[in-house]
């Protein structure tokens, strides 16, 4: 099939260029993370509520992913780190590719940082088939969303190093089953860390940047390259 | 570009089986129906909600689009209408082939019924680009979500023919600006009809139930053919 054999060699083009990006920040000594979620869980929200820590650990540059507008990079500069929009011009995901361009044109050096955090668009299916040359992959889902969606979107989960369930300030209001939430985590994503957080109240953020922490102490990389 | 070339091959192919969908539901006197929306938003909910109204008025049959599993057809079938579960296996909206499929594979008659309400995989980027003979697109929203997603998503919200913004028994408790949100349909979807509903308590879906009755009246199709 003439289609798949395009496909094949597109996703293998993003791949090496995935790999030298990774190349790169370990020999800068700087720690990738790429978040990824359904629209409005709370990605811009946790980078937000978590600037002042991560801007005094880390000397910190955020790439921001969305269709459209520049919206998301505008609240995280307010909040006090330094970001950069990728408009991926309605792409469902960011890609490797999108990550080399924006490093190069926005002038940005590797070789100063600690973090490079990654917000992928909104989407609970298609950023999962695109790696950034990321150590690690954060999924974030939240209560709202409803506690199924480990089960019905496993393909983004499997792969996660770390899983956090932002809106917990909901569970007493929604009707949420936490322990089945977990319990399909579990099944995919067995050796995710997991964490339970409130981007509005701030609980749950300390042990999340505690983890960051020793990632950025021993950035070995995803146990799923 | 052979890639382009392939792509723009792939979706010709798309939209023609698209079009002899819609002749075949116009044939049959079908109203044909695709609810699109991020995953969790409330689609199958907004089912559950009006599935004995639905019966009452329409013979009706529902096509569940997910990644994984069969709860969505499961939830809709416990409602009370017959509902058959397309499972994409990782694909990221459905396709016109799928429905096609899915049409003779269940054997449904479409000369019997009413009404095909096609429930599309919670996504709010891909299934906007994939025609699948729908009269209606319905685009639904959710107040967790947060009020900019028609300005960041525009082009899901663009095509609808109706926006539903859905669980507004939330509205007293989280920060959402409804003004903001609709004037940001108002900027990409000037001619879509509006609800405001809450699948939770009921609220708000009678005048969709009543909308939905008038495009079966008259289902001379989307006006963005």
């Amino acid at each position: 099939m003439r289609q798949i054999e395009v496909k094949k060699k597109v996703l293998k083009r993003h791949e090496e260029v995935a790999g030298q990006l990774r190349q790169r920040f370990d020999a800068a000594g700087v720690l990738a993370i790429n978040i990824m979620g359904s629209p409005g869980c709370g990605k811009t929200a946790l980078l937000e509520v978590t600037a002042k820590q991560l801007a005094g650990r880390f000397r910190t540059i955020v790439l921001e992913g969305d269709l459209q507008t520049d919206n998301d990079a505008k609240r995280v500069n307010a909040a006090g780190l330094e970001a950069y929009q990728i408009n991926t011009d309605g792409a469902c995901h960011l890609d490797a590719l999108m990550i080399e361009k924006a490093l190069k044109d926005n002038k940005i050096e590797l070789a100063g940082l600690d973090l490079l955090v990654i917000e992928n668009v909104g989407n609970l299916v298609c950023p999962a088939g695109f790696p950034l040359g990321e150590h690690c992959r954060i999924v974030m889902s939240s209560v709202p969303e409803g506690f199924d969606k480990p089960a019905k979107y496993p393909r983004m989960f499997y792969k996660a190093d770390c899983v956090i369930l932002n809106k917990i300030d909901l569970l007493g209001i929604l009707d949420f089953d936490k322990e089945a939430f977990w319990g399909f985590v579990e099944q995919v994503a067995p050796r995710a860390k997991r964490f339970e957080i409130s981007c509005k109240t701030g609980e749950g953020t300390d042990a999340w940047l505690g983890w960051l922490n020793q990632q950025k102490t021993n950035p070995k990389g995803s146990k799923h390259e």
